[in-house]
């Protein structure tokens, strides 16, 4: 084989993509010395998604000192890739719920610091943002990262502040019209694997609030603080967005990102497939290998390696799936374009015991379909 | 592809081996319509091995009525192949232990109608017979068997007589010189894969009596008995045999087959190659799908990949083992000819419920392989 492209996802729990990717690269190596190899670990939005770029396109990792959860100081980073032409920012980084440790306040959290990554990255010429949402501590609507980017929020009696979940419902009006010039322009894209509204009981804070640390009481509030906010925007704006897919994710920041950045909502995959460039990184390959913690019928929803599968399947270039399980129901998966499913497991154990190993099996997996391949004279 | 070899042993207690080649051959049609399909579900000699061979070669199913395990009447079978040249015998079928039902008495049956079906076989023209051992209810040093076959046993007192294990003691002479004609020149195997010797703690008596229904009394009877029989046989032959590897096999059965018909024990798997002549029926494949229950470093001391392994790679064909579990250890497999190794595991679960979805589980693992075949235009 003379290229093959690697584009797993993570397993969750047990081993990140950019692991699996190195593993794989490992195996390949003793096979096929001369191959090109590309690797690209798939990001989905939350924490690692930077390095995950920087692993699949090169490019700097700025490092940048912002507001943290709760308006102090934090050392934070983005990523730019594409020659600086791209950032992309982990909201994580700046507002995740690793930085509060054990002060779980969801009421007094910010986005703040996401803002202020996203205009040092476009001060520095980035075209094109890219805005990774989860593993957030916060449950503000994105109004703190707006905050940052220049869009003011007043209190009833005129007075500008900055909202947090707890304060949502003292937003008495929005102006959205001093948005920072470094921003205009610039191409916004939030990376979002979920689809929950920003309100109600599938809503930002019903379904999240508690991992943040929100007892019943806080969680009513958060909601009826987001639901304040969305109506208020929709007043300014004319826009009703909290019922749109995603809006509720990571505190509401799904809503944030589309009410004052106009930024589309996209599933990690296809920000990751778009942002490698992918249809061209493709091209010419053997082989791609892909896969995720469990391949099931909910794989076609747009999971990692469905969306992979699409786009190789464009190029005419067979998919292998290296998968944990094997659920049922996959059959529509490969006209879609996996080639073939290996589940790493091989020996018949438990769950408990399988992730202890995944790595060695992982290894294993690989190592024998390359063989096969070689074996049956591929490349 | 245009030839496939299918050639796996059972997953014992899960799959037998014509099940397994039923399942693969059904995915191989939904992949390669045209494809020739070989199909040799391997043997080991005990009960199931006459359809075995008769499913690799084709043939003739012979029925006969023959002494069974306590002298009554039963009606066995055995198998002719090769256009009447080659019968396989299954010592199972005329001694086997689902015969005997809940009366198990070890010290009372014998192997006579396993001497009957040979002489039968050899009757009627045929030049090799193969003997599976395994499965018996017996523990008579294949005493019976060769008393059918025209050898004569004396008590002291000079009278013929048929020993069987619980009268193995009362031997005082054997006379091999009345053997039947029809066995002259008859080219006899026994197939046999366990290497116990006849006596002693890990001899016949010691460990398959119990599952016989011997308990520790008639265990410690029955192995003076062998003892004795070898010890009077050496007297007459001049032959020690009773430490050969093989010779405790299906209640001295092993010991037998060397003792009066001077038949090698062979492992069933070599058995198999010779008899369906795998070299000549491998040559021109562009695949092998053979495998096991569990492949390990055990594996490589003449387990059923392992020698189809040897054989294929002689004759440059790639060999994909499809297994249950894959064990550590593994690595020295490859050497001998294994291109591949996949196991059927597709979900963490333990043993107990893996086994309940094996058939499953097979059918999707060899699908996806030929998915994968065809995919990267293999064939």
């Amino acid at each position: 084989m003379k290229k093959l492209v690697l584009i797993p996802d993570s397993f969750k729990g047990t081993m990140s993509s950019i692991e699996i990717c190195d593993i794989m690269e490992q195996v390949i190596r003793g096979h096929f010395k001369e191959a090109e190899v590309v690797s690209v670990p798939v990001a989905d939005g939350g924490e690692g998604s930077v390095d995950c770029f920087l692993h699949a396109l090169g490019g700097e990792r700025v490092e940048k000192k912002v507001k943290g959860p709760f308006f102090e100081e934090v050392e934070a980073f983005y990523g730019l890739v594409d020659g600086g032409k791209t950032a992309v920012v982990e909201m994580a980084a700046a507002a995740g719920l690793p930085l509060v440790g054990n002060r779980r306040d969801v009421r007094a959290t910010t986005t703040y610091g996401v803002g202020e990554l996203m205009l040092d990255a476009a001060g520095r010429g980035a075209g094109k943002i890219v805005v990774g949402l989860g593993g957030s501590a916060t449950n503000d609507g994105g109004c703190g990262m707006a905050a940052a980017a220049g869009v003011r929020f007043f209190r009833g009696d005129g007075k500008a502040f900055i909202p947090t979940g707890g304060s949502l419902g003292e937003v008495a009006d929005i102006d959205l019209s001093g948005l920072d010039e470094r921003l205009r322009g610039v191409d916004i894209v939030a990376m979002c694997d979920i689809d929950n509204p920003l309100t109600g009981p599938q809503g930002a804070a019903a379904i999240f609030g508690p991992q943040k640390g929100a007892d019943p009481e806080t969680v009513k509030e958060l909601d009826k603080g987001l639901l304040h906010l969305s109506e208020v925007y929709e007043k300014v704006s004319g826009r009703q967005l909290r019922q749109q897919p995603g809006a509720g994710a990571a505190g509401g920041m799904g809503f944030g990102m589309m009410a004052f950045f106009n930024a589309p909502l996209q599933m990690g995959i296809e920000t990751v497939l778009d942002t490698v460039r992918f249809d061209e990184l493709v091209s010419g390959a053997d082989l791609v290998l892909t896969g995720e913690g469990k391949i099931d019928s909910q794989s076609l929803r747009g999971k990692v390696v469905i969306g992979v599968a699409r786009r190789a399947k464009e190029k005419g270039v067979p998919v292998a799936a290296i998968v944990g399980d094997i659920g049922d129901g996959i059959e529509p998966v490969y006209g879609e374009g996996v080639t073939g499913v290996f589940s790493i497991n091989r020996v018949a154990v438990e769950y408990r015991w399988a992730k202890t190993r995944s790595r060695d099996d992982l290894r294993l997996t690989v190592d024998n379909l390359l063989r096969f391949c070689r074996g049956m004279s591929i490349g």
